[in-house]
Formats: structure tokens, C-alpha cells, sequence
């Protein structure tokens, strides 16, 4: 048992060294706004939906079962739920991280305890494999997703230490992780999981634990993975990267999640032990993915079939993928890269996938969720059943719960901690780099305390204020991100006097002195790379950090498949609302449709509101799109 | 036993009424030429190539296990390989109905008789269900694919009644036939296979054996389905057309090879029991499927995932799943509904299929094929090895055989018997369909015998002669299909003289008369309906029958990601040649691919060779496009 110092600080994340440092759950705190609605969203409404849905369904008390001998032939669901609890788990303790709650606190208690009763006495802890009548432990490397599960215990361990906790589910976590050194470390077998995630959640529990093993372990996964260890499948060994060593790597490709989760910890890995090599392939793969395989909403993957990035602009709208998963874990992985960098393009990805992929996931109720997020719904979706579980791959409005169903915990976790991901520290100079309602509070390290309160009616209105309360008795910077759209037309204002927005503000603060960054929010028409075939002829309209999006509700003729736009004809723009001219194509419906002529349209003029992209399909049945067809000079 | 007398004409399809009677092996042989070429390429490389792959990877011999009582534990292959054999039957049953073979006799009895051996005392015959250590009989409909490999039995069984022997195989359909009476018919269970194609096959074997029963039992079948007897699988019941009755659907949906087979077998129920209301619902259905969701080649079916049709106009030129069989079974419902309405729009889309979508499936040497067929390779396929099986879904060149491997035997078997697609008689006239050089002599039932020879260089060229060799001593006649495309500029002469091309060419015929077509053979450019999103700004380029394509091997750069086409720019035209000009779009890669500002360009002309889309990937990896991007007034 390790008896080294806990860290305490710093978030998800916390690296040996980096440029910026991560702020921890006790120096930010979201008050109301945006994104304080959505996270107080998610302690009222979604943390409770997740753990009633597993409870319903068993998949909670296969842990009871696993502790009490009878998980044998009457375990609930596929072979990777437990993972679910873990992310709940991991999201209860950055909620309680963020306020306590009393009801919270016990039954995140309460659940832990259910779950470390199942744990056995070597460390193993799994339900679905290692009894008699399961399979044997480590017996489906490729699909038994035992490791994987074993991450989001160790990254809901790392939550809980992260908001001061040393307890339960910490403990279970190092006889977890001394587990996986002895089965995997150097003189265990050279194997890794079908699906990446042991190696970000050991780099993580490492750090946050202290134990080097943990990270030297994760190192290990790190770099056997391209090796071929997996056995093949249909899909490919790039399926699970195992095609070729991280290092050698050019792009992300195979299974999104997979391959995110994996650059994410490689990353990890390769800041803490100074690999430089390592870490410039995982930029340069992150550089060539948003390049070219990624959506306008910052969603990643193409495919159904096989949850994979495509090739090179192949980025079909009306089958995204775009799991929200691997939105998450795109975040996961441009964190690291911002925190190791500084680079602001970094956040400028985050906030786009934050914003237009991720929030697009949970209904406003909280209780239904999105798994893919498609940029163009073609026929109207069914409203799911409440009580019902769903299969991912149905053409549904957003669903309560699904059979495999990573999303919904993945969200109640990304929104519990996301004001985790609004600013940084260096030794004298506060970082703000997403926008929201907060009271940020840190120490600098050579300057002192400062601490200051945001507000702002981002991402809707472009203004934000950001007023010191506390500040150094020495010099101390403060700067604000300006997104790559707002680069010509952000203006930035201390106490009323201009400054350069793309400068640190550095100065000796007095409590008082206001930074108000404005940011230009014109609707922007927005082009597709020639290359992204599925969206030639079409344009995308954004405002401010949001895409928008046209909803057939929304329309006359009660579809978005019949429209075109005039990209000359001015766009109307108000508060929460932008409006753009569109005309009915009437192409009708030949019996061949592919012909010399092109047919005549009827002229006709709709002024149409244009929505955010994230709120689509919460005004029942519709079709949607992104992209929107450009009117051709012969239409 | 049934001792009815055996129907020995009609081909594949022989309905008990129609407005066009099928010509049967005996009245059409297939002399050199275009498909000829075709055909002595399946006779001599791929029915031996199919022949050896079984023999070597152990499908054929899961036959002589069953036999000997060794098949459980042992059985190679996924569980409807039996299918694979029966296609091969059935296709070498055709090739000897072409022309006699000694050596092919021998190999056919001798697989055969290892089929019979295999079949139970009841009649059932299956190598993966009912032994001890095998799953029991009918246990699992949805995914046991057991009554579709009786179908394909059947369907080998019609084959070779057809083709005049009334033996082996024969016998083994009678016996199993006769058990699925006993199980699923009016006394048995009420169920259906998850894969239609049983319905088919009874149909058809009812109508070339005489005996109602069958006809009645695919009756029942194609009644039960859409009544919900499957069990829900995750891609909706649509998947397996078990979410409607069939008497109900507007549309083809789910996977489209099951939706083209259970059509075709619902269409011969409903026209040899005067179902009109069913006739009239698979038109509708096949009507709405071809104005909404075919490929420009005929190509149906663009979901990878589930190989399933998408929604309307989903139509992704990338991500075309298009599968051969799909081809296949599309070109076996049009040809049904052709015999029975005699309308040639089925001709037409059975010659697009033909030419460009299940001839793109062979490789030019006969040992590999295209499962998939894509209308747009962004990268390079790999040049599979010759080896090894390939999973369907890989980004290959064509691979010699699959894991599930339905293509090349189905290719096999359309091959061997696409002669019989040719032409079609009534009472005093015949109408040929299809073009290439062939002698076809028929019975005219109330005019007397008629034979003619066509001789033609058809789809290279136009012209197509037929010449009268024995003709009746009445008035007959003789119609030739004027294909869609052509119905402008298509001329007709008659011993030189002028004759409307549309009508029947009627008179009482001497030996030496010569019909000679002449069909249009300029290139067209083809723009795609503007619901097509995914390939909105772009046209095709058709020359006669043909869809052509660019392959990257033609053009400077080595890639088609990267042109654009004026589609103003003369077309230059020569035989087998036709080219266009094309410039590089040379938009470099921005670490965004979405901006306000559209990429200057540098104005380059290549003229550049299209070629036939079914002849691409023949000369080594390559890019490919049918459609192609049209140059933009700003670029």
C-alpha cells in the first residue's frame, strides 16, 4: 500500500509537468448560466436516471451478486456494464466535488461499498468473468472489455481523490491497479485490451496517487498496442490500433473512442516520462483528424458499422456516427494537449465539441440521450419509450437508455466536471479558456492568490466580464481565449480602456478592475473543404461557438430535404435567434432519378429560424440538417 | 412422389401465367461476343475456382461429415455455407444446360451425390443443425438461415429440371420440400426464415415439378411475413421484412437482399394465384425503390452496418454497400415482373444491373470478386492475397473467395444462365431484351417456329442485326427493346428500310430479313436528382448501357479526391475511349476543413480517359469515381 503524498488538485487531469496547470474542483466553481443550468441539470435529474436505470436493470446488483456467489449464468447485460457504474460512480464524486449533498454522499457511498464487496482478494473486480460458469479471466483479450472496465474504476477512484477523498473505491483501485502490475507489468503477460482505456485511467490513478508503477504499467499498454497481441478481425487491426505502434502513427483511424482513449493516454505517458517522440506523434495526429476526419460539431467517426473514423473526408452528415463517446474523448485528448502546450486551438476544439456535439446528447430533461449525433436526420425519428431500452442504432429522438450504454453515464461525468476544463494556471497568470458564469480561485505560485468572478450570456451573447475580487500584491497576468472565429473582431476592454485581445492582460490587479472580452457574434456562413464530398454545394451557418442547424419544425413544408439557400440573400439575426431566406426545391419524385435535364423549380420564399445545433429534436418528430443546399445559378 | 409431367422449359422463372412466355435453355445459345466472353470465363475459371475454395476450406465436404456422422464440432464455415454448394449446383446445372461437358458432368454427379448422401430419412438436409452437438432443427429462424439454404437446393434442383434431367438433386428437393410441407405448412408451424429466399425457391419449384403444395406453401410464407413470428433484433424487424406485411409495403427496406427475394417469390405467388392486390404492391414497391433508392449502375442497398436500404435518396456514392447479390436478386425481380407485364422499364434496369453493377463483381481473370461495389474509392484498395479468405467489409481490390462468401457463387450461377434474360415470346412474335450475340429459335405457339441470330458489339457499339434463318409461313413478329436512354435517336431498319424502332417489327418473315438497331451512343452527362445530397455538385458521364467512371490510374495526379469537371468542355469520343477534361482542385489541406473563404485554385486541363465502371480495379489498386465533381463558377 502506497503511503506517498495525495495530490489534491488539479481535475481530471494532472501531468508532471506541463505548460498550463489544471485548476482543481476546489478552485472553480460554475454558478448558474449556460452551463451551471446544465450541470445542475445533471445532479438533479441525470445522475439519478443513470442509477435508477441500473438498478431497474440489474446491472447495479450484479456487483450483489458477484459478492454473494451468484452472478453465474444470471448476470444482467452485456459483458461491459460494469463499466456504467464506474462512470456514475466517476461522475457522483465530481458532483459531490462540486457541492455537497447529503442524499448524494450516502449513495455514493452506499454504491461504492457494493461495488468493493465484489471485489476479490487479489484485486480482480469484474462481474462477468473469472467464476465458475464465466469465462475465464483474460480469456477474450479482444472483446471482454475487462480492462477497460477496470480504467473507469480507476478514473472514478481518481475523481474521488481529486475532490479530497481517500477512501473506498481508492482502495479498491490500488489492489486493482497492484493486480494489473503483477497479471500485465513487465514479467506478466505482453497483452493488451481490445478497447484503450486502461492506459489513460493508470497514467491518471499514478499521478494521482503517486505510485510510479501505475504510470510505468500504463506505458507498457502504450506501447505494446500496434504490436499485434490482438487476434484479427473482420474489421482490421486498426479496429483497436493494433495495427501499428502509437509512435508510428500519422492519424487517428479504426474505432473512435478506442483510438482517442488511446492517444489520450499515450499522451499521458509521454508528458510524464519526456517521451518527446511520442508526444509529437499523438499531435500529429490530432493535427491530421481535425483536418480531416472531423465534423463542423467537432464529432468524430463515420461509420456505423464499425464506430470508425472513415478515410481522409469521408464525413457523410446523414450517417455520422459522431458518437457522443467519442465527442468526450476528443475532449479528453485536446485537454491534455492545451494543458501541455498552451496552444488555444486546443480549446478552440473543445469548446466547439462541447457545445455542438456533446450537449447535443442530453435531451432537456435530462432523461433522454442521444448515442450518435447525426448532422442531417432525414425522416422524422420515433419518440422512444421511457421504459424502454434501446438499441444504438435505430433512427430514434433521443432514448432513456440503451444496450450498450455508455453515453448517458459518459455525459453525467463530462457535465460534472466540465468547469474543470475553463482555465489554468502558470506560476503568475490565470488562463481563461471556456466561457461561463464562475468564481475562479487559485494560487499562484509565485505570485500569490487571485481569484475572480466571470460573467457572461456566452455562448448566446458575446460579451464577457471577468472581475477580479482578489488579487497578487505583485504583477500577475490574466488572459482570455480568443476562438480562431473570433480572430478578426474580438475586442477586449480592462476597466473600459482597449487592449490587445490576443495579449495576457499583465498588470498589478486591484479588486474591481474588469476585463470584458467581446466577441463578434454575426451568423457566418461556412464553406466544406472540396474534398468532403457528402457537403459539396451546401454551407453551414455558425454563430458565435455554435452551429446551427434547420429543423423541419421549423419550416412551411415540414422538411429539411426540399430546401435550398441563397448564400447572397442577408441573414436576420436577434438574440437566441438567426434567420436565413430559403426556397422549396419541389424537385418532385421522377421514377429515375438521375437525368440529362434538371428539373424546373417553383419560386418561392420562406424566411426560416435557423436553431442551435445542440437543441435539435426537442420540439418532437423533425428532420434536420447542418448542411444546407446552395441554390445553383439554374435553380 | 409426385409424376406429374415436367415442365422443361423457362429458365429460372416459368410463372403458370404471364403477358411474355420464358425462353428455356434449348432456345437461346450464347455465340461469342460480349457475354459470351462472360460466360466461357464462369465455365472455365470460376465455377472451379468457387468448386475449389469449398473443397479446400471444407464446406463441400461438411457434407460427407454429416453423411458419416462426424459433422458436429467439425463443421467448417458459418452456418449457411450449405447455400454456397447449392449455388454452385445451380450454376453448373446451368453451364451443362449451355453446352455439354463431360469433365463438369462428372464433377457435378459426384457433388451431387455428396449432397443426397447428407439428407435425413424425412427429407431435411442441413450440415449446422439437428445432430447431437448441433443446434436442434428450427431453433433459431432469425439468424439460422436454415430454410434459405433449402431454398438455394431448391432453386439447383430447378436448375437442372429445366435444363432437361429430372435426377439427383431433383429427388433430394422433392424429399425436402415435402418435409417443410409437414412442418410449416397449413398443420405446421407458424413461422418464417430470417432470410427470405425459401419463398422463391418453393414457388418456382411447385411451378417446374407441378405440384401445388409447394406453390401454396410459399404462399404461406409470404403471408406470415410482416406478422411479427421473428424475434426483435437490433436493426428493427424491417431488417428481415417481418414489420409489415407484404401486401401493405410501399417501399423495399431493410437488407436488400432479403427484400429483393422475399419480392420476387411474393410476385410468383401472387401471379400464379391471380393475387392482384400483392402483384400490385411489389410494382409499387419495386417503382418507388427505383425512383428513391438505386445507384446510377443498379446498385441497391447503402448501409454497411446492416446492408440494408437507407431511407429516400440516401444514396452515399462512398459508403455504397451495393452488394452483388443485391444486383442479383433485383435482376430476379425485374425479370419477373418484365414476364408478367411485359413492360421494358424492368429490361432497362435489368440491363443497368447487368452491365453495371453485377459485372463489376469479377475480376477480368474470373478469381476475384467484389462483394460491395462501391461507386466511389477514396483510397487504394489492397490487392488481397490469393490465399486467404477476406472479411466483406475491408477496403480490398476484389478477393477470391469471403468468409461469408454469397457473391461469387451468385455471380456464378447469373452467368451461367443470363442468356436466358435475353429474349421472351408470346403467342405469334418475339421481343428481345437484352443484346449481344446469340441464336435463338422458339416454337411460336400459334405461328410456328421462328429462329434468328443476333450479332452485335453492343455496349461498345450500337448497331445490333437480326437476322431471320427459319421463319414462319404466317405473319409474326419481332420487337426490340429500345432502352430508356436511347428513345431519342434510336433508328430502326428493316431489310434498309426505315421502321419505327418503338413498334413491332410484324410481316411474314423470310430468311435473310435483317432487323438492324442503331442506339445513340453519345456520352451523356447525368445529374442526380436533388435530393441526392450525398452527391449533390457533381454529374456522371453514361455511354449507351454503360455507367462510366474516372480511375486514378487515368489522371496525372494518381488520385480522384481531387478534380473538378466542366461540364461545358466538349466530350471527346471514340470507341472503348471516352474523355473529358478535367482540373486538379489542388486545395491543399487546411488544419480546418470549414471556412467562410472558399480555396483559390490553380487552373490546370487534363484530358483524361473514363472507362467502364465495371471494368475498374483491373489494373492494379486505384482510386475511383462515378461522380464526378462539377467545376464551380468561383474555382
Amino acid at each position: 500500500m502506497s503511503t506517498t503524498k495525495l495530490d489534491l488538485t488539479g481535475g481530471p487531469v494532472h501531468p508532471a509537468v506541463s505548460a498550463l496547470r489544471p485548476l482543481g474542483p476546489h478552485e472553480i466553481t460554475v454558478n448558474g448560466g449556460f452551463w451551471g443550468d446544465r450541470q445542475e441539470l445533471n445532479a438533479r435529474v441525470v445522475l439519478s436516471h443513470c442509477e435508477q436505470w441500473m438498478e431497474r436493470i440489474g446491472w447495479t446488483s450484479n456487483f450483489d451478486r458477484a459478492a454473494d456467489g451468484t452472478v453465474s449464468g444470471a448476470h444482467a447485460g452485456i459483458e461491459f456494464v460494469d463499466s456504467e457504474v464506474y462512470k456514475l460512480l466517476e461522475a457522483m464524486a465530481w458532483e459531490l466535488g462540486r457541492q455537497h449533498d447529503e442524499s448524494l454522499d450516502g449513495r455514493y457511498r452506499s454504491l461504492v461499498a457494493r461495488v468493493v464487496a465484489a471485489q476479490e482478494p487479489d484485486g480482480y473486480v469484474h462481474t462477468s468473468f473469472g467464476r465458475p460458469g464465466q469465462r475465464a479471466r483474460y480469456s477474450d483479450l479482444e472483446w471482454g472489455h475487462e480492462l477497460y472496465c477496470f480504467g473507469h474504476l480507476l478514473q472514478a477512484a481518481v475523481a474521488r481523490l481529486r475532490s479530497g477523498h481517500d477512501d473506498g473505491l481508492v482502495g479498491a483501485g490500488r489492489r486493482l491497479a497492484d493486480h494489473l502490475w503483477q497479471e500485465f507489468g513487465p514479467d506478466g503477460r505482453n497483452a493488451v485490451c481490445g478497447h484503450p482505456e486502461i492506459e489513460v485511467a493508470l497514467a491518471e490513478f499514478g499521478r494521482a496517487t503517486g505510485e510510479p508503477r501505475y504510470l510505468e504499467l500504463a506505458r507498457l499498454f502504450v506501447e505494446r498496442r500496434g504490436t499485434g497481441t490482438l487476434k484479427p478481425i473482420e474489421w482490421g487491426q486498426e479496429y483497436f490500433q493494433d495495427e501499428v505502434p502509437v509512435r508510428q502513427a500519422h492519424v487517428l483511424r479504426g474505432h473512435a473512442v478506442r483510438a482517442l482513449y488511446l492517444a489520450s493516454g499515450a499522451l499521458d505517458v509521454a508528458t510524464d516520462q519526456g517521451d518527446e517522440e511520442l508526444a509529437r506523434a499523438v499531435e500529429l495526429q490530432w493535427e491530421n483528424t481535425v483536418a480531416r476526419r472531423t465534423y463542423i460539431t467537432g464529432g468524430m467517426g463515420s461509420h456505423h458499422q464499425d464506430e470508425a473514423f472513415g478515410s481522409d473526408y469521408e464525413l457523410p452528415p446523414d450517417r455520422a456516427y459522431s458518437e457522443t463517446c467519442a465527442g468526450i474523448a476528443s475532449v479528453m485528448l485536446s485537454w491534455r494537449l492545451l494543458l501541455r502546450t498552451g496552444d488555444p486551438k486546443y480549446a478552440d476544439l473543445m469548446e466547439r465539441t462541447l457545445l455542438n456535439n456533446i450537449l447535443a446528447s442530453p435531451r432537456q430533461d435530462g432523461r433522454g440521450f442521444f448515442y450518435t449525433n447525426t448532422l442531417h436526420q432525414r425522416v422524422e425519428g420515433n419518440e422512444p419509450n421511457s421504459d424502454e431500452i434501446n438499441a444504438r442504432a435505430l433512427a430514434t429522438l433521443r432514448a432513456p437508455w440503451f444496450e450498450v450504454s455508455c453515453c448517458p453515464t459518459n455525459v453525467a461525468r463530462t457535465l460534472a466536471s466540465v468547469h474543470l476544463y475553463f482555465a489554468t494556471a502558470t506560476d503568475d497568470a490565470l488562463q481563461i479558456h471556456q466561457y461561463g458564469d464562475a468564481d475562479i480561485r487559485t494560487q499562484l505560485q509565485s505570485a500569490g492568490h487571485l481569484s475572480v468572478t466571470m460573467r457572461t450570456s456566452y455562448p448566446d451573447e458575446g460579451r464577457i466580464d471577468v472581475v477580479v475580487a482578489d488579487a497578487p500584491v505583485v504583477s500577475a497576468g490574466i488572459s482570455l481565449r480568443v476562438p480562431a472565429w473570433a480572430k478578426e473582431g474580438a475586442t477586449l476592454h480592462v476597466n473600459g480602456e482597449e487592449h490587445d485581445p490576443h495579449q495576457e492582460v499583465r498588470r498589478i490587479f486591484q479588486p474591481g478592475d474588469t476585463l470584458t472580452l467581446s466577441l463578434p457574434m454575426r451568423p457566418r456562413v461556412i464553406r466544406p473543404h472540396p474534398h468532403i464530398d457528402a457537403v459539396r454545394g451546401t454551407v453551414a451557418v455558425e454563430r458565435g461557438p455554435l452551429v446551427l442547424c434547420l429543423e423541419s419544425v421549423d419550416l412551411p413544408s415540414g422538411t429539411v430535404n426540399d430546401v435550398s439557400f441563397d448564400p447572397e440573400a442577408p441573414i436576420s439575426e436577434a438574440f437566441d435567434s438567426t434567420r436565413i431566406v430559403v426556397e422549396p426545391a419541389h424537385a418532385g419524385h421522377p421514377a429515375w432519378p438521375y437525368s440529362e435535364v434538371t428539373d424546373a423549380r417553383r419560386k418561392e420564399h420562406w424566411t426560416v429560424n435557423l436553431v442551435p445545433y445542440y437543441s435539435w429534436g426537442n420540439r418532437g418528430p423533425s428532420t434536420m440538417r447542418v448542411w444546407i443546399p446552395v441554390k445553383t445559378p439554374s435553380s
